[in-house]
């Protein structure tokens, strides 16, 4: 299912409404389609036609709820920037609703975009951390090396292996990167 | 939707093996729960008893075909044989039946214990290596650290970040880990 390319943006943002609504009104086992739309005051058509599915709709959705809402702090130096940045995308990731937006965006995706775009989020947030530490001229890793090194582990047990994840693991990944001195 | 615990493995094989046919007979897209049930020989009531929905059964058939059939290869060194059992792995999940596998195993998967099963795999396979080069007395890292360092990075990628996944991805990331030395 090919989406259209032109969304309107106000229909865009009161079905993404509705279904944070519907969500908080009747839970997410409750969601339909005709159910969204009419909260949103469109026809179910439009919603298949713009998203495909459900799954398509809630996909969008979780994406931009994973989007960041601000820039990484500046704790003034990598370690601390890229620690500090670690812990923060832990907890809300491995909390039982960043689990179930993560899920939601792989799972609604077909092209694989709207998973990209949370790697896209990561890798930016990430990028002026890096920035940041050059401009102090710290040796820094390339994004690949941080997204192989410090998110893809998170994810990984975030989605197969979640037992035991905590900020002590999120230290120990960017220390085992980055190493331990501080400055 | 709980499981029931006993299940019986004959009918297990058979629903299995009626979802493996109706997959290559009319794709992924056409398989319905009463159609898995008449080729299977059952009731759908058995399969909504069982399995709760398709895709809680589809989770169940996707774990399956991710089973490791046979142990890793024993090429003679920690780093050879991780290099080989990686290179295996990024191949067989990059490709669009192991995506599809993977995804399956994650999204009918409300207790997270497909997606623990699938990373139960992965660390099974890596004991064996891990042993073997402890036997030759090579110095090896823990089995959660070459999850970590090996198995998450490829796992993100397939999920998130598809673009220019090879062998040499592979290869540099058991490199990174067990060093350049060959034994």
């Amino acid at each position: 299912m090919v989406r259209p390319g032109g969304r309107s943006a106000r229909v865009q943002a009161s079905v993404h409404a509705a279904v944070h609504e519907l969500e908080a009104e009747l839970g997410r086992e409750a969601l339909t389609v005709p159910l969204v739309a009419t909260r949103a005051g469109v026809t179910p058509s439009t919603i298949y036609r713009r998203w495909g599915d459900l799954q398509e709709l809630l996909s969008d959705v979780a994406v931009e709820r994973l989007r960041p809402e601000t820039a990484p702090e500046d704790k003034g130096s990598l370690r601390s920037d890229l620690q500090a940045w670690a812990e923060q995308f832990l907890e809300e990731m491995a909390a039982p609703t960043g689990r179930a937006y993560i899920r939601d965006a792989l799972l609604g995706d077909p092209d694989g975009s709207n998973a990209g775009q949370c790697s896209a989020y990561a890798a930016e947030q990430i990028d002026v951390i890096l920035d940041r530490a050059a401009n102090r001229e710290e040796t820094t890793p390339d994004v690949e090396t941080v997204l192989d090194r410090v998110v893809a582990p998170m994810m990984y047990r975030i989605l197969f292996r979640p037992d035991g994840l905590d900020t002590a693991y999120a230290r120990q990944l960017v220390a085992g990167l980055v190493g331990s001195t501080d400055h």
